[in-house]
């Protein structure tokens, strides 16, 4: 029995919409999760974050133990505290991005220990040791167990040691975690683009049992067409009744396609990170502020939005801060992408209530401008 | 007569506090202006300057004219409607940055030629042309007059030259200005650190007659007993019944000092510039929040303020987003410090109103630890 119930409420072919309802208040699915690394979504304030919509922000295990490191935060209250997010937190193992950022990683049974990309410092983390950054000192609400996601492509061999190292250490984060009644642990099922192995994986999972199953080891340079034919078979492997979340995904067309394949949560750089960059994600695609097409172009990018970010300023104005290399345009661009994810999102859970999503899924697609 | 009437409610000493009466709002004096210098006050939404009860910002000619270019700006409605801030814009004539940021800039009796920091691009700026960007183009609502600006130290002979160039450049601006019901024009007072030439400027500019009266060539390396030397006698020169504004001015205890001489009105881009630093103006002087003692400190800096950012978040959170370079430290402490400098002149207007101002500026001194 799981401490966080999950109660859909409407089905639409595969995609389904519901509630995550935990402690800290209610996830409503298909939800995007905030990407919020280093304790703060980058440029933005919570309250900023809130507004959009977000029920949940995803913290990363990995950027936090190095700075300011999971023993000082528990010293200031946990996580929630530190930030001021008083909504739910999903935290990471940390093992993604051991991986990409760090210095020369080495896998063995045991942990995987690590070089600081910060200041070269050496670490060791082991499934145990992630699950008490994550659920003791860090006080996340939904806990990842440690996993390792081979990079793609991946030769078969690879992929089944890694999904099977996965299994082992998602039974030993099981034990670590042990039972709480306010926090949620999640399993990660690997096995890169083989079928077979998915469905060992998520045999494996559902064996040790968890209170969620994300899907990792895509969005790793497949591209959308290889995801989305993992995605016709991976998530109908995990259990109907508890979510399921797909790390680290995507682009809006690549939420709306795997919600299609019964997909309940995401999380992304992609809103902040392209921001940043000057590039601002719409119901008619992504459009690059940068470009002099917007030089005079007095409206907003959606006036329709709630998110003053959307519908206050003009492209005009935030090409001007684009090209004059100003803060406020990272931040308003920013903005602007999270509130659009949570639309999106908004847009899909109403879609799937009222028995419309395949309609809503093709205008969705006919309108993306490539 | 003015466009603007200046109501002063209450003398105390030399200080006196009031309300300047524009077809935008009151502007509440002592008053500072948080600088926008290129259409944002940086890393802050209009709002978010708003909240800090600031009731005018600044806007420089310089950044604006070369981009987005202040004709572009006029198409697209002005510099209100373009970057959302509803309340009065005080705009600088351009001169001073003219000489501080672009190449090699040639002053004649006519105009001052210069080229652009951006991109090399020449161009001439009249005080007819300052004008036309300010009050035509931008849509300010105080315009201030082209004038020379000589650094410090200066030789007696060039502050003279320079300072009666400024006159003669009052003159013109005034003719080009001409009558206008919902704008004021400021001239501006200079003669370095010369006594007779700031008188001599003064009786100039009155007999040109202006809405308000600033003070010119200070703030620019003289040193705070050095200026204050100068506040000794300047401010006196100017009629009592229209507002004096210092500009560029500055720590607040440059600020208490100034407005215990009889100054009304300042603009500074200390507190956006030194928050983006690391840096956080408070009641007890300056903190620099990289110091590791802070690291741990889950106090905030100010506990009894309304603005969001001095009050909802800790030092140690501040500490950890200013050492990890993340935006939200820069937007959190430039949000503070407006705030904090807000309050100030909010904790003066007080004061004077109560006939205590000298109480407090003795009281202020005290507490800020250098």
């Amino acid at each position: 029995m799981s401490a966080f119930p999950f109660d859909i409420s409407a089905r639409d072919g595969r995609a389904r919409t519901g509630t995550l309802r935990t402690s800290r208040g209610d996830i409503r699915t298909p939800a995007f999760m905030p990407v919020g690394t280093a304790a703060t979504v980058k440029a933005l304030t919570v309250d900023q974050v809130a507004q959009t919509g977000a029920d949940i922000i995803l913290g990363n295990t990995y950027h936090l133990m190095l700075r300011p490191t999971a023993e000082r935060i528990a010293r200031l209250g946990g996580l929630h505290r530190f930030m001021r997010w008083e909504r739910p937190i999903l935290t990471d193992s940390g093992g993604f991005q051991v991986m990409s950022l760090s210095g020369i990683a080495k896998v063995t049974e045991e942990a995987v220990a690590f070089q600081s990309h910060i200041d070269g410092s050496r670490h060791i983390l082991t499934p145990e040791r992630s699950i008490q950054i994550q659920a003791d000192l860090l006080g996340s609400d939904i806990v990842m167990q440690l996993d390792q996601c081979v990079s793609w492509p991946a030769e078969e061999s690879a992929a089944a040691s890694a999904m099977q190292l996965s299994a082992r250490w998602g039974n030993r984060s099981k034990a670590a975690f042990g039972d709480r009644p306010t926090q949620a642990l999640f399993g990660i099922q690997q096995g890169s683009t083989f079928e077979h192995l998915r469905r060992e994986s998520a045999d494996r999972l559902i064996e040790t049992g968890f209170d969620g199953y994300a899907l990792g080891g895509l969005a790793v340079g497949e591209g959308h067409a290889a995801m989305c034919e993992v995605l016709d078979y991976a998530p109908e492997m995990l259990p109907a009744d508890r979510p399921r979340y797909l790390m680290g995904v995507g682009k809006p067309i690549d939420l709306v396609e795997a919600v299609a394949r019964g997909i309940d949560m995401f999380d992304c750089v992609l809103p902040t990170r392209s921001g940043r960059h000057g590039q601002a994600w719409t119901w008619e695609g992504s459009l690059n502020l940068k470009n002099a097409r917007f030089a005079e172009d007095d409206t907003p990018l959606d006036e329709a939005s709630d998110c003053p970010a959307s519908s206050h300023y003009s492209k005009a104005y935030l090409h001007h801060l684009v090209k004059a290399e100003e803060i406020l345009g990272q931040v308003l661009l920013s903005w602007h992408n999270i509130a659009f994810f949570q639309t999106l999102t908004a847009a899909m859970r109403l879609a799937i209530s009222e028995g419309r999503f395949e309609a809503f899924r093709r205008d969705f697609a006919a309108r993306q401008v490539k």
